[in-house]
């Protein structure tokens, strides 16, 4: 065990690519690049499944220098059924070798023996009957308690989880946003995730300040980033929503601390499948991962810049 | 497509059976019965997924005449990686030959795209990339409607979902007994689930008055299951928590409505694992499967009897 807690890991894999940038790796079967789209178009599992892998050790080896983390997507690899989760796991160890952190955005929420069942597979490592071995999970909190701890067991093996907070999709409002009544006042519902999730992961903090037990805050929601970092100085945030959902680096700022660290900001269609993007058409086929290279240095270097130019503000702010 | 709407498939699956009961496939590994004990306790992942998918065929095979369903727990057999995602697909193939319709209790919720790829696997058929074809899927509400309408897309194919509602877990009241404002006064957070159920299931409506979106309500609480029953009587109800987890079937008869309708009944580990019972220690051990034939005869018998009661009761208090 002894492993250093999650928090630090990611503190220091953010700092060693001067990159908040996380990748999701989601595999749309319809906008692979050209050289994996024969692949993806087939109807049998096993050649789709090859094809989205190629496609992501790719990917793998295009980012592995620029960001701290990956974040694959379980839905499209579940969806192809016995072969996809083989390609995923291949995936996942390729990311691990080449010392990207790995999120597995599974959303998973179950209760007791279920929820071992599920934190086994995703968190366990070679020991026993194997397991994915990712670094940390997203988690859905509908169910409570029982539903977060025995993925919490994993804490002390230097593993993280996100759980579901303010999620980035439209809807998210009708549940996450309903008033309820706290200690404090009302507040949305997604606080008292917030709490859930500070409590779970209250002895897990590192000694650069962050627990191994984060929230899930989408970058379309800037004004809640910023209110939740206020709140919840010590949970590390993974802000999806970046890019092809429409928030930009000044949306999420907020979701960063003083030091411009607490956040992983996920961008997927807009790095994966750069090469579609107009500015790329003189590109060759084959080239096509030089835009998802051009794409995450950009989006490195905006939140960079970003998060530079708060700085700024409020070192001016103070003089004045 | 016109495939009889799944509220329908439920009804006339019940009734067939007479028996509300859906048998819970929750492989434990440490619980099997001898024939797959060996196996079971393989750290090779095939091997263990073998004697997981030979356990299950059993267990089909004991309970195809005696009840209308089961509902195979997927935590269990992704635990074992692609070999488990196999043996789940041969299994639920066999589920559907013998008749039964198949719950998948995935408890799946995400956004979008990433929904339809888990719903295009859960529930998908044999064209296309194929997929697992379950006949109903659990999923959790948290990301709202964003999240739902992609299973919902299944509901024209006969399709059916059941979202959480008010779980069987003790920590279920943490986010989902929180109190909000609704138009109607202020409510738990589950009811409000329940509507988005209501509205999503609007236009699936069979001949037996059911939707074909229902609820996921924990038999550990009798009294929301009256009241959900009394507020929503056209959504079908699948109630978890019978058996190892408490409850009996006095507490469940709030779940159904005058007919003795609209309720699908899961146990898991006491009808999968009854030959450990004292009661059936005389059972040679090939004979484990009678000791679940039986269980599961008696909890449709305790069901029954208990609505047969519950009725009788309400016409005495008529003709008083």
């Amino acid at each position: 065990m002894n492993a250093p807690p999650f928090g630090d890991r990611l503190v220091a894999a953010v700092e060693a690519r001067g990159s908040s940038v996380v990748v999701g790796l989601d595999p749309h079967l319809t906008l692979l690049p050209p050289p994996f789209a024969d692949g993806a178009a087939s109807l049998q599992r096993n050649v789709v499944a090859a094809a989205v892998e190629r496609f992501c050790d790719e990917i793998v080896e295009t980012v592995a220098d620029l960001v701290p983390a990956i974040k694959p997507q379980i839905a499209f690899f579940e969806r192809l059924g016995p072969p996809g989760w083989t390609a995923l796991e291949r995936v996942v160890q390729r990311a691990k070798r080449r010392g990207l952190l790995v999120v597995a955005d599974a959303k998973r929420g179950d209760i007791g023996s279920t929820a071992t069942a599920y934190a086994d597979y995703l968190l366990g490592g070679p020991d026993g009957l194997g397991g994915l071995d990712a670094d940390a999970v997203t988690v859905n909190p509908y169910l409570g308690t029982d539903s977060l701890l025995p993925f919490a067991a994993y804490l002390d093996r230097g593993k993280g989880l996100f759980v579901l907070a303010k999620t980035s999709n439209p809807s998210s409002a009708e549940l996450q946003d309903r008033l309820i009544e706290t200690a404090a006042g009302e507040r949305p519902l997604y606080t008292a995730v917030a709490e859930l999730a500070r409590q779970i992961g209250a002895d897990s903090r590192g000694e650069r300040g962050f627990s191994s037990v984060g929230i899930v805050v989408g970058a379309t929601h800037p004004s809640q980033l910023g209110e939740l970092r206020g709140s919840f100085s010590e949970l590390p945030f993974l802000v999806p929503g970046f890019g092809a959902q429409g928030a930009d680096a000044d949306d999420v700022t907020g979701a960063f601390d003083e030091r411009g660290l607490g956040a992983l900001v996920n961008a997927s269609r807009s790095l994966l499948f750069a090469y579609r993007g107009e500015e790329y058409s003189g590109l060759a086929p084959k080239q096509w991962s030089e835009a998802t290279r051009r794409e995450c240095k950009k989006m490195s270097t905006a939140i960079n810049e970003a998060l530079a130019g708060v700085r700024k503000n409020e070192a001016s702010d103070r003089t004045c």
